[in-house]
């Protein structure tokens, strides 16, 4: 039984360190996408861009690993929380890749258009944030720290309220003069594409919140659908 | 083990039908989505929000249930595959919900500007593409027909066409006259939710070619990254 047991928690580490993998490549996708916007950098866009294949395959081994592990070792309920809570991680790590690969395609599309480096700038400090949010709830993962994933999940309204004051600085931008409206369009599916990327790490935060406790938050999220009554921005 | 196996049938049939189930809620959110904004009608929008819930629970239990079959029967390849499958396309099925719901959002968020009947009749015939898409690739799972989600998957090219045509129509509104602006930019982000069903759609399609075949489509996907070089309607 003894060599079960370790083959079995040799399996779980197996996946934890593929999440923090994944969750690793994704930080370096949306860090690089910003990056290429903000230097309007292609070439490293299309790195970006090709990159996230590997996101892709790295979430389906995850999944794959995941499913026969549970088949082969018919965990108990904790370890099959913590088995179900990285699939359910991972999955949103891949679409936070999504969104990094959405952002440099815009830099691709971008190029030869007027650039206004000042409204990249306020992408960019959303961007900063969601970072942040990603790395620190991807760090709650990795030490299981369900507190530092709560902080991470009440923060949400942060970016989401940023997001709101970006897109009515772009809207200005647009009514002043239609020759904005190109370049304003695609840094406003950025700033989405962003804000979305921090509607992720709230959804991971929820992960390590379950793989912990065993629970879902009752409560709805801070922001609810108070986005409802808003404004244009909206999702 | 007569028993054993009829109850694993059971099992199995238990999920195809949850699966069922949670297509056809998408189904009906999309052509309620859809019908709000024609009819720019927010009571209808509100209950496509409200009703967004009941599509994440039945995700979520339809994931449950697969862990629990995945654990207790510990199937063979062809059944794991199924299992697996379902659990991929509720996935999708309920990010399509989640786009339906921003489209309701949407909705509640353009009531009082004033609106373009014409512009709204354009995102009406790329949504009625895109929710045959789904009606047909849910089709396809529920009669396990790897050639009818193989259709699907390759018309996606079709919505990727019309969404750009309807954009740059966009484009040409908003620059005519900047009051036109905001409730452009509403429809833009809906016509992006819609082209994103198009996308969970082949989704979906490629899962039924992996349950019913085993493999995965080697090529890509016809559309592949051929956005990449085009216009500010990329994703």
């Amino acid at each position: 039984m003894e060599h079960t047991v370790s083959a079995y928690d040799d399996d779980l580490k197996a996946i934890a360190r593929m999440v923090t993998e994944i969750g690793g490549l994704a930080e370096r996708a949306v860090g690089d996408a910003v990056e290429a916007l903000t230097r309007l950098d292609t070439g490293l866009a299309q790195r970006v861009i090709t990159g996230d294949k590997e996101l892709d395959r790295l979430q389906r081994e995850i999944e794959d690993k995941a499913i026969l592990v549970i088949a082969r070792r018919q965990p108990m309920a904790s370890d099959l929380r913590e088995i179900v809570g990285a699939m359910r991680i991972a999955n949103d790590i891949e679409r936070v890749g999504d969104l990094a690969k959405n952002i440099a395609k815009r830099v691709v599309a971008i190029n030869g258009v007027f650039p206004h480096k000042q409204l990249i700038t306020g992408v960019e400090h959303l961007c900063e944030i969601a970072l942040q949010q990603l790395k620190k709830v991807l760090d709650a993962y990795a030490s299981q720290d369900d507190q530092a994933a709560n902080a991470v999940r009440l923060r949400d309204d942060e970016i989401d309220a940023l997001y709101t004051s970006l897109f009515r600085e772009l809207l200005t931008y647009m009514m002043e003069d239609p020759r904005n409206l190109t370049f304003c369009i695609h840094l406003l599916f950025c700033a989405k594409n962003i804000e979305r990327i921090g509607d992720h790490a709230t959804n991971i935060a929820e992960s390590v919140h379950y793989v912990v406790t065993g629970r879902s938050y009752e409560d709805e999220r801070p922001k609810a659908d108070a986005s409802i009554d808003s404004t244009v921005a909206g999702s």
